[in-house]
């Protein structure tokens, strides 16, 4: 069995094309739809109430192209939204919560855990719970970071002010003796560079992006929802507003390749 | 002649806060109701078509509110949705461009003048279109500045890191020779302090909130709209989604008082 419809993968922005890189290397032949709501980005600050409806829209918009499932490259939607995603809609809903969550419990040898992320994702606790479930013992430090994705977004990713930024956020998680870390947002793999610079290596990096990108390939392994074909798949973008300067940041820092940029007004 | 219809005041967020700090203490007798659109905030990296639709239904609610006039409290909307608010409503507009704008080229003496904003505003021209038309020989260095809202709407007033990221957006400015800087961003009059610290008072700053606040005193008086109460005006505030952490930045580091705030949903 095989399934050349395509993969719909929505972010609040521009940041869920970490996720989309992570799932272009890894499942090469699969066609990808990403939609970017970029016209009310950004959804950290927003109550779960209005992000849960923006996500239902976002869904909405990409089952009208036929996807055969869902990927939720944002952590902020994840972390609201997702049980509404999979009720709402008949296909499956990866998020990327679950897979980094799982990834961080794999990887911790002291069972000390720190999760970063924007306001919205930290207050929900949804990385805290998900590990939780799996393991009752786990300890959990995480902070809000809502400066990062301003910095990223206007592409300082290796800049001194980033750097003190960083080392504000990460000093008290460190001090608390975590020995892994959740980037817990689709912004954040793009200072992976800067994050280990900060740290000096003392600990293991959790990246969201491309956790989520094996669940993705796990779970069409599972539902026989794999693509046949030999081809590269298409990879097609569309954004609810014109793209401003952080897509150029996104597509040099991540060696993404596609045409033409489509903007799809909200309805 | 006197009316004590509320004036109704509007941002893309909490920022045009200033205008209100402003306008409460050049006009306490007016009733003002302020609508701040925190769902969809910000604004400045939007295109313009997606702001003017923004700014009408922004209006619209605060005409149902029977508003007697509409203050545009930020820079953003002023920036590309003027012309299209007086034309689609009967009530005077008054925007924070026009104000800051006279008020930069009475203060300069070397008739060149700097102004910082959002990408959006910056982009737009829209400053310096209305100082040409005023004065053709000025001349106008801009600067596009989107680290500083954050940094705002974290709380760092005052901090090391925010007066390395001004010092960075200013110093190109400053070399160019401007001796008067417009704030062109209804948040940045929170960051004065940091930004004479760094320019060590060097250049004067025109305050697009006060400014503001002076062409909407004006305006009353021509349109013979002041209110006659001589009791304090009321102030109502409703924002489009709930509030974050900068209502509480904004409200200490202005000395506004209101009671509650409504959440009003968009249409």
């Amino acid at each position: 069995m095989s399934d050349a419809r395509p993969i719909g993968v929505f972010d609040s922005g521009i940041g869920g094309l970490t996720v989309v890189k992570a799932m272009r290397d890894l499942l090469p032949h699969e066609n990808l739809c990403y939609l970017g709501d970029t016209a009310r980005v950004p959804y950290g600050p927003k109550s779960p109430e209005t992000v849960q409806r923006y996500a239902i829209e976002l869904a909405e918009m990409l089952m009208r192209k036929d996807a055969k499932a869902l990927v939720v490259a944002c952590n902020t939607v994840s972390s609201v939204a997702l049980p509404l995603l999979n009720e709402k809609f008949p296909v499956p809903v990866v998020g990327v919560i679950e897979p980094g969550a799982q990834a961080a419990l794999q990887a911790t040898r002291n069972g000390h855990i720190g999760v970063i992320g924007t306001r919205t994702t930290i207050r929900s606790g949804a990385y805290e719970r998900a590990m939780r479930e799996r393991d009752n013992n786990v300890r959990v430090s995480s902070r809000a970071c809502p400066l990062l994705v301003p910095l990223i977004e206007e592409g300082l990713l290796d800049d001194e002010v980033t750097d003190r930024v960083i080392a504000r956020y990460l000093g008290p998680l460190v001090a608390d003796g975590v020995d892994t870390l959740v980037l817990g947002c689709t912004h954040y793999p793009l200072l992976t560079r800067a994050i280990v610079r900060t740290l000096r290596g003392q600990i293991v990096l959790v990246d969201s992006a491309q956790n989520c990108a094996r669940a993705v390939e796990q779970m069409l392994d599972q539902q026989s929802l794999r693509s046949a074909s030999s081809d590269r798949g298409e990879l097609h973008v569309a954004l609810t507003d014109a793209a401003d300067n952080f897509l150029k940041v996104a597509r040099d820092a991540l060696q993404l390749s596609f045409s033409k940029i489509e903007v799809q007004s909200l309805p």
